[in-house]
């Protein structure tokens, strides 16, 4: 049961969204913005990626699945594909840029102040730009606030990893904007 | 030296906005809606207050002081009375609400899952609304964001404290959508 009487049975973060309006538009705007929009040579799945590390690494089981399913969704993976990123993206099949991305987005989890020069370096090394290298650290500093605004408050969330695969198609489509009014 | 070309000498949060303007829009919608949107009982300097405590636990030089010098204009209190909040809250002159909601916010700097339902249960013995814990756990997280974000790109910050404090009556004024401009 969440902390707070939201007045409505949705789960996650749209719980919160639908009881507090006026929040709502600036972090759905947000995360638009972030995941979703098209002047970016990240691709969605990237940024999607990127969002569900983190959400991992803050143990936030709502996040971490919405995200992990929208990330499969855009790049052909399937749960356990998304799975074994998590767990070790370092041996995983993804590009060295990708690897350097997600190490950064680490470093933010644990505070700004772990990101270091050789990170950055190594993130251009593999082909980063300085734009691509800046909405990484955003996106990984936005999931840290997601991620405990939605467990701060105690949100529930479907135990059943299938609900938000299922859910990703439509998501995809629809995006972030509208997403309180599903 | 910033992380990434800013291409702008702009200060902390400032220059990243000034680089990236379509992440600035949606941050600084937010920052304007938990902070000084007039619809909430919570003031603009109680929320100044959360933001500046977070801002400190998260160890974000830019952060603390620019929400601290705002905290003291509209509080009436100077540098020294927000330090001493910071580094004691609990035997700081606050009523008991105030202390209630920076205790949840020190929770969720930790990570959402450290809030209990004992420092809800606090809270609301002292009087604070189920609106005013959502926003205080809200406003905490976004700072985990803000500070990640400003020290994950490894922006500068101009070292003397009185910067933070002659600005804040401007700022006061002109809110915080149009902060890149200025």
């Amino acid at each position: 049961m969440a902390h707070i009487e939201l007045n409505n049975d949705l789960p996650g973060i749209r719980g919160l969204m639908a009881y507090r309006p006026e929040t709502e538009k600036p972090l759905n705007f947000l995360a638009e913005t972030l995941l979703r929009d098209d002047n970016n040579t990240l691709s969605r799945g990237e940024r999607e990626l990127i969002a569900t590390y983190v959400s991992y690494l803050n143990d936030c089981f709502f996040c971490q699945n919405v995200h992990g399913a929208m990330a499969g969704h855009y790049l052909g993976c399937n749960i356990d594909q998304i799975d074994r990123i998590k767990k070790d993206f370092k041996t995983a099949e993804l590009d060295g840029k990708m690897k350097a991305l997600l190490s950064i987005a680490a470093s933010v989890q644990k505070g700004g102040k772990n990101v270091t020069a050789e990170q950055i370096e190594e993130a251009r090394k593999n082909g980063a730009t300085d734009v691509e290298i800046h909405d990484t650290v955003l996106i990984a500093a936005a999931f840290c606030m997601f991620n405990r605004y939605v467990d701060g408050l105690a949100t529930w969330a479907p135990a059943d990893r299938e609900f938000y695969t299922n859910r990703a198609p439509q998501r995809a489509e629809e995006g972030y904007q509208s997403s309180v009014y599903k």
